[in-house]
Protein backbone atom coordinates (compact mmCIF):
# COMPACT_ATOMS: atom_id res chain seq x y z
CA UNK A 1 0.00 0.00 0.00
CA UNK A 2 1.62 3.35 -1.03
CA UNK A 3 1.86 6.18 1.59
CA UNK A 4 -0.38 9.05 2.03
CA UNK A 5 2.86 11.37 0.48
CA UNK A 6 3.40 8.89 -2.18
CA UNK A 7 -0.06 9.22 -3.41
CA UNK A 8 -0.01 12.57 -3.25
CA UNK A 9 3.17 12.68 -5.16
CA UNK A 10 1.46 10.23 -8.23
CA UNK A 11 -1.64 12.60 -8.52
CA UNK A 12 0.06 15.18 -8.53
CA UNK A 13 2.02 14.30 -11.91
CA UNK A 14 -1.86 15.59 -13.31
CA UNK A 15 -0.31 18.86 -12.83
CA UNK A 16 1.80 19.94 -16.00
CA UNK A 17 4.39 21.63 -13.69
CA UNK A 18 4.55 18.76 -11.67
CA UNK A 19 5.34 16.45 -14.78
CA UNK A 20 7.88 18.91 -16.11
CA UNK A 21 10.04 18.89 -12.66
CA UNK A 22 9.53 15.24 -12.12
CA UNK A 23 9.52 14.01 -15.64
CA UNK A 24 7.28 11.12 -14.62
CA UNK A 25 4.10 10.80 -16.17
CA UNK A 26 0.96 8.16 -15.45
CA UNK A 27 -0.86 5.91 -17.43
CA UNK A 28 -3.99 4.41 -16.94
CA UNK A 29 -6.25 1.06 -18.27
CA UNK A 30 -4.53 -2.11 -18.97
CA UNK A 31 -4.41 -2.09 -22.84
CA UNK A 32 -2.29 1.42 -22.70
CA UNK A 33 -0.14 -0.34 -20.22
CA UNK A 34 0.53 -3.61 -21.98
CA UNK A 35 1.70 -1.35 -24.97
CA UNK A 36 3.92 0.65 -22.85
CA UNK A 37 5.60 -2.28 -20.98
CA UNK A 38 5.97 -3.40 -24.34
CA UNK A 39 7.92 -0.11 -25.47
CA UNK A 40 10.58 1.53 -25.23
CA UNK A 41 9.81 3.88 -22.30
CA UNK A 42 10.83 3.30 -18.50
CA UNK A 43 8.21 2.38 -16.28
CA UNK A 44 8.83 2.89 -12.58
CA UNK A 45 6.07 1.22 -11.17
CA UNK A 46 2.53 -0.55 -11.90
CA UNK A 47 -0.02 -0.34 -9.92
CA UNK A 48 -2.98 -2.54 -9.20
CA UNK A 49 -6.32 -2.55 -8.15
CA UNK A 50 -6.35 -5.52 -5.43
CA UNK A 51 -10.12 -6.47 -6.43
CA UNK A 52 -9.10 -6.67 -9.91
CA UNK A 53 -6.10 -8.76 -8.95
CA UNK A 54 -6.89 -12.24 -10.73
CA UNK A 55 -8.16 -10.65 -13.84
CA UNK A 56 -4.49 -8.91 -14.60
CA UNK A 57 -2.09 -12.14 -13.82
CA UNK A 58 -0.57 -11.52 -17.32
CA UNK A 59 -0.19 -7.95 -16.76
CA UNK A 60 1.76 -8.50 -13.59
CA UNK A 61 3.55 -11.39 -14.30
CA UNK A 62 4.99 -9.16 -17.59
CA UNK A 63 5.74 -6.53 -15.16
CA UNK A 64 7.66 -8.59 -13.01
CA UNK A 65 9.53 -10.45 -15.77
CA UNK A 66 10.28 -7.03 -16.67
CA UNK A 67 11.74 -6.35 -12.92
CA UNK A 68 9.18 -3.17 -12.49
CA UNK A 69 7.52 -3.45 -9.22
CA UNK A 70 4.19 -4.05 -8.71
CA UNK A 71 1.59 -2.64 -5.87
CA UNK A 72 -1.55 -3.11 -4.52
CA UNK A 73 -4.20 -0.45 -4.17
CA UNK A 74 -7.58 -0.06 -3.99
CA UNK A 75 -10.38 1.31 -6.55
CA UNK A 76 -9.75 4.41 -4.59
CA UNK A 77 -6.33 5.13 -4.46
CA UNK A 78 -6.31 3.91 -8.64
CA UNK A 79 -8.80 7.07 -8.83
CA UNK A 80 -6.71 9.06 -7.03
CA UNK A 81 -2.98 7.87 -9.21
CA UNK A 82 -4.89 8.23 -12.48
CA UNK A 83 -6.69 11.17 -12.12
CA UNK A 84 -9.86 10.04 -13.55
CA UNK A 85 -13.99 9.03 -12.23
CA UNK A 86 -13.90 6.36 -14.91
CA UNK A 87 -13.11 2.65 -12.96
CA UNK A 88 -9.76 1.90 -13.93
CA UNK A 89 -8.21 -1.40 -12.53
CA UNK A 90 -4.65 -0.40 -13.08
CA UNK A 91 -2.19 2.32 -13.47
CA UNK A 92 1.51 2.90 -13.67
CA UNK A 93 4.13 5.67 -13.31
CA UNK A 94 6.52 6.19 -16.83
CA UNK A 95 9.37 8.20 -17.82
CA UNK A 96 8.79 10.83 -20.30
CA UNK A 97 10.93 11.20 -22.87
CA UNK A 98 11.78 14.79 -24.35
CA UNK A 99 11.83 14.25 -27.72
CA UNK A 100 12.06 10.58 -29.38
CA UNK A 101 13.46 12.06 -33.02
CA UNK A 102 11.65 12.06 -35.97
CA UNK A 103 12.44 8.42 -37.87
CA UNK A 104 12.79 10.17 -41.23
CA UNK A 105 9.71 8.47 -42.63
CA UNK A 106 7.73 9.48 -45.91
CA UNK A 107 5.06 11.59 -44.06
CA UNK A 108 5.05 13.70 -40.76
CA UNK A 109 2.20 15.44 -39.09
CA UNK A 110 2.53 18.90 -37.63
CA UNK A 111 0.45 20.10 -34.80
CA UNK A 112 0.92 23.88 -34.59
CA UNK A 113 -0.60 24.58 -30.92
CA UNK A 114 -3.26 22.33 -30.36
CA UNK A 115 -4.57 23.43 -27.29
CA UNK A 116 -7.65 20.41 -26.40
CA UNK A 117 -5.94 17.01 -25.44
CA UNK A 118 -8.80 14.70 -26.47
CA UNK A 119 -7.78 16.50 -29.43
CA UNK A 120 -3.87 15.57 -29.43
CA UNK A 121 -4.72 12.19 -28.33
CA UNK A 122 -7.28 11.78 -31.46
CA UNK A 123 -4.63 12.91 -33.63
CA UNK A 124 -1.88 10.59 -31.98
CA UNK A 125 -4.40 7.43 -32.31
CA UNK A 126 -5.29 8.77 -35.91
CA UNK A 127 -1.76 8.75 -37.09
CA UNK A 128 -0.88 5.56 -35.28
CA UNK A 129 -4.14 3.84 -36.88
CA UNK A 130 -2.85 5.18 -40.47
CA UNK A 131 1.14 4.73 -40.03
CA UNK A 132 2.09 7.70 -39.52
CA UNK A 133 4.91 7.35 -37.33
CA UNK A 134 6.29 11.00 -37.01
CA UNK A 135 4.42 13.76 -34.68
CA UNK A 136 5.58 16.97 -34.70
CA UNK A 137 4.60 19.26 -31.84
CA UNK A 138 5.19 22.70 -31.31
CA UNK A 139 6.26 23.78 -27.29
CA UNK A 140 2.54 25.97 -27.57
CA UNK A 141 0.53 22.94 -27.43
CA UNK A 142 -1.22 21.05 -24.77
CA UNK A 143 1.26 18.87 -23.26
CA UNK A 144 2.10 15.68 -24.27
CA UNK A 145 1.82 13.76 -21.20
CA UNK A 146 -1.33 15.51 -19.82
CA UNK A 147 -3.16 12.67 -18.63
CA UNK A 148 -6.37 13.12 -21.39
CA UNK A 149 -3.65 13.36 -23.74
CA UNK A 150 -2.67 10.06 -22.81
CA UNK A 151 -6.15 8.28 -22.49
CA UNK A 152 -7.06 9.97 -25.67
CA UNK A 153 -4.31 7.93 -27.46
CA UNK A 154 -5.33 4.71 -26.08
CA UNK A 155 -1.94 3.68 -26.36
CA UNK A 156 -0.61 4.87 -29.42
CA UNK A 157 1.63 7.31 -27.12
CA UNK A 158 3.73 4.39 -27.12
CA UNK A 159 4.03 3.80 -30.93
CA UNK A 160 4.75 6.88 -32.18
CA UNK A 161 8.27 9.19 -32.57
CA UNK A 162 7.94 12.43 -31.32
CA UNK A 163 9.65 16.14 -31.53
CA UNK A 164 8.50 19.26 -29.76
CA UNK A 165 9.50 22.28 -31.75
CA UNK A 166 10.41 25.90 -29.64
CA UNK A 167 10.14 27.43 -33.29
CA UNK A 168 7.88 25.18 -35.40
CA UNK A 169 8.24 27.38 -38.60
CA UNK A 170 12.31 27.49 -38.93
CA UNK A 171 11.74 23.58 -37.71
CA UNK A 172 9.71 23.53 -40.84
CA UNK A 173 11.63 25.22 -43.18
CA UNK A 174 14.39 22.72 -41.97
CA UNK A 175 12.61 19.59 -42.90
CA UNK A 176 11.67 21.20 -46.00
CA UNK A 177 14.91 21.51 -46.92
CA UNK A 178 15.26 18.11 -46.47
CA UNK A 179 12.95 16.88 -49.75
CA UNK A 180 9.40 17.49 -47.91
CA UNK A 181 6.55 19.28 -48.97
CA UNK A 182 4.92 21.08 -46.53
CA UNK A 183 0.74 21.18 -46.56
CA UNK A 184 -1.13 23.16 -44.27
CA UNK A 185 -4.52 22.35 -43.42
CA UNK A 186 -6.78 25.84 -44.33
CA UNK A 187 -10.33 26.35 -44.95
CA UNK A 188 -9.17 28.77 -47.78
CA UNK A 189 -6.86 26.02 -49.61
CA UNK A 190 -7.43 23.62 -52.48
CA UNK A 191 -9.86 21.10 -51.89
CA UNK A 192 -7.71 18.05 -50.87
CA UNK A 193 -9.95 15.63 -53.01
CA UNK A 194 -7.97 18.09 -56.18
CA UNK A 195 -4.60 17.28 -54.51
CA UNK A 196 -5.15 13.48 -54.34
CA UNK A 197 -2.13 11.45 -53.34
CA UNK A 198 1.42 13.21 -53.19
CA UNK A 199 4.44 11.49 -54.40
CA UNK A 200 6.66 13.44 -52.42
CA UNK A 201 7.24 12.95 -48.65
CA UNK A 202 5.13 15.40 -46.66
CA UNK A 203 4.49 17.17 -43.43
CA UNK A 204 0.73 18.12 -43.14
CA UNK A 205 0.14 20.92 -40.64
CA UNK A 206 -2.74 21.46 -38.44
CA UNK A 207 -3.65 24.33 -36.58
CA UNK A 208 -4.82 25.58 -33.34
CA UNK A 209 -9.21 24.96 -32.71
CA UNK A 210 -9.21 28.77 -32.00
CA UNK A 211 -7.09 30.51 -34.81
CA UNK A 212 -6.19 27.36 -37.58
CA UNK A 213 -2.26 27.47 -38.59
CA UNK A 214 -0.67 30.18 -37.45
CA UNK A 215 0.49 32.78 -40.13
CA UNK A 216 4.19 32.48 -39.84
CA UNK A 217 3.57 28.49 -40.11
CA UNK A 218 1.49 29.11 -43.18
CA UNK A 219 4.50 31.13 -45.04
CA UNK A 220 6.71 27.79 -45.09
CA UNK A 221 3.48 25.72 -46.63
CA UNK A 222 3.97 24.19 -50.26
CA UNK A 223 -0.06 24.62 -50.56
CA UNK A 224 -2.90 24.56 -48.57
CA UNK A 225 -5.47 22.16 -48.54
CA UNK A 226 -9.23 22.04 -47.02
CA UNK A 227 -11.90 19.83 -46.68
CA UNK A 228 -15.12 20.18 -48.96
CA UNK A 229 -18.50 20.95 -46.46
CA UNK A 230 -21.86 21.94 -48.16
CA UNK A 231 -23.50 22.41 -44.55
CA UNK A 232 -24.17 24.56 -42.35
CA UNK A 233 -21.64 23.99 -39.83
CA UNK A 234 -18.38 27.21 -39.71
CA UNK A 235 -15.79 24.43 -39.32
CA UNK A 236 -14.76 20.81 -38.39
CA UNK A 237 -12.96 19.94 -35.42
CA UNK A 238 -9.13 19.41 -35.32
CA UNK A 239 -9.00 16.16 -34.87
CA UNK A 240 -11.98 15.28 -37.33
CA UNK A 241 -10.21 17.51 -40.19
CA UNK A 242 -7.07 16.06 -39.41
CA UNK A 243 -8.29 12.25 -39.44
CA UNK A 244 -9.51 13.22 -43.32
CA UNK A 245 -6.54 14.53 -44.21
CA UNK A 246 -4.82 11.75 -43.01
CA UNK A 247 -6.70 9.78 -44.96
CA UNK A 248 -7.13 11.11 -48.14
CA UNK A 249 -3.18 12.17 -48.20
CA UNK A 250 -1.54 9.22 -46.63
CA UNK A 251 -4.60 6.65 -46.50
CA UNK A 252 -4.36 2.95 -48.26
CA UNK A 253 -6.28 1.20 -50.52
CA UNK B 1 -29.29 39.84 -11.24
CA UNK B 2 -30.69 36.32 -11.33
CA UNK B 3 -31.79 35.31 -7.88
CA UNK B 4 -29.88 32.42 -5.94
CA UNK B 5 -32.45 30.40 -6.24
CA UNK B 6 -32.58 31.13 -9.76
CA UNK B 7 -28.96 30.44 -10.46
CA UNK B 8 -29.20 26.70 -8.63
CA UNK B 9 -32.02 25.91 -11.13
CA UNK B 10 -30.06 26.92 -13.93
CA UNK B 11 -26.61 25.35 -13.02
CA UNK B 12 -29.24 21.81 -12.31
CA UNK B 13 -29.72 21.74 -16.05
CA UNK B 14 -25.87 20.46 -16.44
CA UNK B 15 -27.81 16.86 -15.04
CA UNK B 16 -29.71 14.72 -17.53
CA UNK B 17 -32.80 13.78 -14.54
CA UNK B 18 -33.19 17.70 -13.90
CA UNK B 19 -32.95 18.41 -18.23
CA UNK B 20 -35.84 15.33 -18.54
CA UNK B 21 -37.74 16.66 -15.86
CA UNK B 22 -37.74 20.57 -16.82
CA UNK B 23 -37.37 19.89 -20.75
CA UNK B 24 -35.16 23.08 -20.94
CA UNK B 25 -31.09 23.22 -21.52
CA UNK B 26 -28.18 25.70 -21.47
CA UNK B 27 -26.53 27.29 -24.38
CA UNK B 28 -22.92 28.89 -23.97
CA UNK B 29 -20.97 31.37 -26.38
CA UNK B 30 -21.88 34.17 -28.45
CA UNK B 31 -22.01 31.62 -32.10
CA UNK B 32 -23.80 29.33 -30.62
CA UNK B 33 -26.40 31.17 -29.26
CA UNK B 34 -26.46 33.44 -32.73
CA UNK B 35 -27.29 29.54 -34.40
CA UNK B 36 -29.82 28.97 -31.70
CA UNK B 37 -31.86 32.19 -32.02
CA UNK B 38 -31.95 32.24 -35.53
CA UNK B 39 -33.11 28.19 -35.20
CA UNK B 40 -36.93 27.12 -34.29
CA UNK B 41 -35.48 26.13 -30.63
CA UNK B 42 -37.21 28.30 -28.22
CA UNK B 43 -35.08 30.48 -26.13
CA UNK B 44 -36.57 31.60 -23.07
CA UNK B 45 -33.70 34.08 -21.67
CA UNK B 46 -30.34 35.25 -22.43
CA UNK B 47 -27.77 35.92 -20.14
CA UNK B 48 -24.63 38.22 -20.80
CA UNK B 49 -22.04 38.64 -18.72
CA UNK B 50 -22.05 42.37 -17.77
CA UNK B 51 -18.60 43.12 -18.38
CA UNK B 52 -18.57 41.66 -22.22
CA UNK B 53 -21.67 44.15 -22.52
CA UNK B 54 -19.87 46.21 -25.33
CA UNK B 55 -19.16 43.12 -27.40
CA UNK B 56 -22.27 41.58 -27.84
CA UNK B 57 -24.55 44.45 -28.56
CA UNK B 58 -25.87 42.93 -31.48
CA UNK B 59 -26.75 39.83 -29.71
CA UNK B 60 -29.02 41.66 -27.32
CA UNK B 61 -30.92 43.38 -30.09
CA UNK B 62 -31.35 40.36 -31.61
CA UNK B 63 -32.75 39.16 -28.57
CA UNK B 64 -34.85 41.69 -27.76
CA UNK B 65 -36.35 41.67 -31.74
CA UNK B 66 -37.59 38.37 -30.50
CA UNK B 67 -39.05 39.08 -27.43
CA UNK B 68 -36.47 37.66 -25.08
CA UNK B 69 -35.57 38.41 -22.14
CA UNK B 70 -32.04 39.40 -21.30
CA UNK B 71 -30.56 39.15 -18.02
CA UNK B 72 -26.77 40.99 -16.85
CA UNK B 73 -25.18 38.36 -14.79
CA UNK B 74 -21.39 38.37 -13.47
CA UNK B 75 -19.02 36.06 -14.38
CA UNK B 76 -18.81 33.87 -12.34
CA UNK B 77 -22.72 33.26 -12.38
CA UNK B 78 -22.10 32.89 -15.83
CA UNK B 79 -19.65 30.11 -15.35
CA UNK B 80 -22.16 28.29 -12.71
CA UNK B 81 -25.12 28.91 -15.40
CA UNK B 82 -22.94 27.31 -18.16
CA UNK B 83 -21.21 24.43 -16.39
CA UNK B 84 -17.64 25.07 -17.67
CA UNK B 85 -14.04 26.72 -16.62
CA UNK B 86 -13.63 28.19 -19.87
CA UNK B 87 -14.77 32.03 -19.64
CA UNK B 88 -17.84 33.02 -21.66
CA UNK B 89 -19.28 36.42 -22.28
CA UNK B 90 -23.23 34.76 -23.11
CA UNK B 91 -25.19 31.67 -22.12
CA UNK B 92 -28.73 31.05 -22.59
CA UNK B 93 -31.41 28.94 -21.87
CA UNK B 94 -33.83 26.85 -24.06
CA UNK B 95 -36.09 23.92 -24.34
CA UNK B 96 -35.24 20.82 -25.51
CA UNK B 97 -37.44 19.27 -28.50
CA UNK B 98 -38.05 15.66 -27.83
CA UNK B 99 -37.89 14.75 -31.67
CA UNK B 100 -37.14 16.65 -34.87
CA UNK B 101 -38.24 14.55 -37.34
CA UNK B 102 -36.02 13.42 -39.92
CA UNK B 103 -36.14 15.08 -43.36
CA UNK B 104 -36.53 12.42 -45.44
CA UNK B 105 -32.96 12.80 -47.11
CA UNK B 106 -30.64 11.07 -48.63
CA UNK B 107 -28.23 10.11 -46.04
CA UNK B 108 -29.23 9.74 -42.21
CA UNK B 109 -26.40 8.75 -40.06
CA UNK B 110 -27.61 6.34 -37.21
CA UNK B 111 -25.64 6.05 -33.73
CA UNK B 112 -26.04 2.97 -31.30
CA UNK B 113 -24.98 3.81 -27.87
CA UNK B 114 -22.82 6.31 -28.87
CA UNK B 115 -21.35 6.97 -24.81
CA UNK B 116 -18.84 10.29 -24.85
CA UNK B 117 -20.85 13.67 -25.16
CA UNK B 118 -17.90 15.10 -27.14
CA UNK B 119 -17.88 11.87 -29.16
CA UNK B 120 -21.41 13.02 -30.04
CA UNK B 121 -21.16 16.39 -30.26
CA UNK B 122 -18.27 15.97 -32.73
CA UNK B 123 -20.05 13.63 -35.08
CA UNK B 124 -23.13 16.40 -35.08
CA UNK B 125 -20.54 18.97 -35.72
CA UNK B 126 -19.23 16.65 -38.66
CA UNK B 127 -22.56 15.83 -40.17
CA UNK B 128 -23.54 19.36 -40.15
CA UNK B 129 -20.20 19.87 -42.60
CA UNK B 130 -20.96 17.75 -45.06
CA UNK B 131 -24.51 18.76 -44.91
CA UNK B 132 -26.17 15.23 -43.10
CA UNK B 133 -29.20 16.85 -42.18
CA UNK B 134 -31.13 13.26 -40.27
CA UNK B 135 -29.24 12.07 -37.30
CA UNK B 136 -31.05 8.69 -35.69
CA UNK B 137 -29.65 8.41 -32.08
CA UNK B 138 -30.35 5.08 -29.94
CA UNK B 139 -31.78 6.10 -26.34
CA UNK B 140 -29.13 4.88 -24.66
CA UNK B 141 -26.86 7.33 -26.32
CA UNK B 142 -25.65 9.77 -23.90
CA UNK B 143 -27.98 12.60 -23.66
CA UNK B 144 -28.03 15.01 -26.52
CA UNK B 145 -28.89 18.10 -25.04
CA UNK B 146 -25.99 17.23 -22.25
CA UNK B 147 -23.54 20.71 -22.00
CA UNK B 148 -20.84 18.70 -22.98
CA UNK B 149 -22.65 17.57 -26.02
CA UNK B 150 -24.16 20.99 -27.04
CA UNK B 151 -20.66 22.26 -26.52
CA UNK B 152 -18.60 20.28 -28.93
CA UNK B 153 -21.27 20.90 -32.01
CA UNK B 154 -20.67 24.43 -31.77
CA UNK B 155 -23.98 25.40 -32.75
CA UNK B 156 -24.37 22.37 -34.91
CA UNK B 157 -27.07 21.10 -32.94
CA UNK B 158 -29.21 23.81 -34.02
CA UNK B 159 -28.83 22.82 -37.99
CA UNK B 160 -29.64 19.06 -37.34
CA UNK B 161 -32.91 16.82 -37.58
CA UNK B 162 -32.93 14.29 -35.06
CA UNK B 163 -34.73 11.02 -33.91
CA UNK B 164 -34.02 9.20 -30.66
CA UNK B 165 -35.05 5.27 -31.04
CA UNK B 166 -35.79 3.64 -28.12
CA UNK B 167 -35.31 0.16 -30.16
CA UNK B 168 -33.04 1.03 -33.19
CA UNK B 169 -33.06 -2.04 -34.70
CA UNK B 170 -36.88 -2.07 -35.44
CA UNK B 171 -36.40 1.49 -36.08
CA UNK B 172 -33.84 0.96 -39.42
CA UNK B 173 -35.98 -1.82 -40.55
CA UNK B 174 -38.53 0.87 -41.10
CA UNK B 175 -36.41 2.92 -42.59
CA UNK B 176 -34.72 0.33 -44.57
CA UNK B 177 -38.09 -0.47 -46.16
CA UNK B 178 -38.08 3.00 -47.57
CA UNK B 179 -35.45 2.09 -49.63
CA UNK B 180 -32.70 2.90 -47.43
CA UNK B 181 -29.22 0.86 -47.87
CA UNK B 182 -27.78 0.15 -44.33
CA UNK B 183 -24.06 0.49 -43.89
CA UNK B 184 -22.52 -0.60 -40.61
CA UNK B 185 -19.17 0.61 -39.53
CA UNK B 186 -17.26 -2.60 -38.25
CA UNK B 187 -13.79 -3.23 -38.40
CA UNK B 188 -14.62 -6.50 -40.19
CA UNK B 189 -16.63 -4.72 -42.94
CA UNK B 190 -15.64 -3.90 -46.57
CA UNK B 191 -13.09 -1.03 -46.99
CA UNK B 192 -14.83 1.96 -47.78
CA UNK B 193 -12.80 2.61 -50.16
CA UNK B 194 -14.23 -0.16 -52.29
CA UNK B 195 -17.21 1.01 -51.55
CA UNK B 196 -17.31 3.69 -53.19
CA UNK B 197 -20.09 6.53 -53.85
CA UNK B 198 -23.74 4.97 -53.16
CA UNK B 199 -26.16 5.57 -55.59
CA UNK B 200 -29.15 4.78 -53.12
CA UNK B 201 -30.04 6.25 -50.00
CA UNK B 202 -27.77 5.69 -47.04
CA UNK B 203 -28.05 4.98 -43.56
CA UNK B 204 -24.51 5.07 -41.71
CA UNK B 205 -24.77 3.16 -38.01
CA UNK B 206 -21.43 3.68 -35.61
CA UNK B 207 -21.03 2.18 -32.68
CA UNK B 208 -20.44 3.15 -29.41
CA UNK B 209 -16.95 3.50 -27.76
CA UNK B 210 -16.17 0.26 -26.07
CA UNK B 211 -18.62 -2.36 -28.25
CA UNK B 212 -19.27 -0.97 -31.76
CA UNK B 213 -22.07 -1.50 -33.24
CA UNK B 214 -24.35 -4.10 -31.52
CA UNK B 215 -24.66 -7.50 -32.64
CA UNK B 216 -28.80 -6.65 -32.99
CA UNK B 217 -28.28 -3.80 -34.98
CA UNK B 218 -25.43 -4.91 -37.37
CA UNK B 219 -28.06 -7.50 -38.56
CA UNK B 220 -30.38 -4.86 -40.03
CA UNK B 221 -26.89 -3.56 -41.96
CA UNK B 222 -26.71 -4.36 -45.75
CA UNK B 223 -22.95 -3.82 -46.01
CA UNK B 224 -20.15 -3.24 -43.13
CA UNK B 225 -17.50 -1.00 -44.27
CA UNK B 226 -14.15 -0.65 -42.46
CA UNK B 227 -11.43 1.95 -42.85
CA UNK B 228 -8.02 0.31 -43.71
CA UNK B 229 -5.07 1.34 -41.29
CA UNK B 230 -1.31 -0.16 -41.36
CA UNK B 231 -0.29 1.37 -38.08
CA UNK B 232 -0.54 -0.52 -34.77
CA UNK B 233 -3.36 1.44 -33.34
CA UNK B 234 -6.32 -1.31 -32.11
CA UNK B 235 -8.82 1.15 -33.47
CA UNK B 236 -10.13 4.79 -34.07
CA UNK B 237 -12.28 6.98 -31.78
CA UNK B 238 -15.66 7.04 -33.04
CA UNK B 239 -16.03 10.47 -34.14
CA UNK B 240 -13.10 9.90 -36.26
CA UNK B 241 -13.69 7.24 -38.18
CA UNK B 242 -17.58 8.47 -38.86
CA UNK B 243 -15.82 11.42 -39.79
CA UNK B 244 -13.83 9.44 -42.51
CA UNK B 245 -16.51 7.15 -43.09
CA UNK B 246 -18.95 10.49 -43.76
CA UNK B 247 -16.66 12.15 -46.48
CA UNK B 248 -15.71 8.83 -48.27
CA UNK B 249 -19.21 8.21 -48.86
CA UNK B 250 -21.49 11.36 -48.34
CA UNK B 251 -18.82 13.91 -49.01
CA UNK B 252 -18.71 16.32 -52.09
CA UNK B 253 -15.73 17.22 -54.83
Amino acid sequence: MPSKNRLKYLASLSKKKQRKIEGKFIVEGVRALYEGLNSDYVCEEVFIDAEHFGKVNDLIELSETKGIPVTFVSGEEIKKIADTKSPQSVAALFRVKSNSNLSGGKFIVALDDVADPGNLGTIIRTCDWFGVENILISANSVDLFNPKVIRSTMGSIFHINFEIADDLSSKLNEIKSKGYKILAADMSGKSVKEAGKIESKVVLVLGSEAFGVSTEVKKTADYAVSIPGIGKAESLNVAVAGAILIYELFGGK
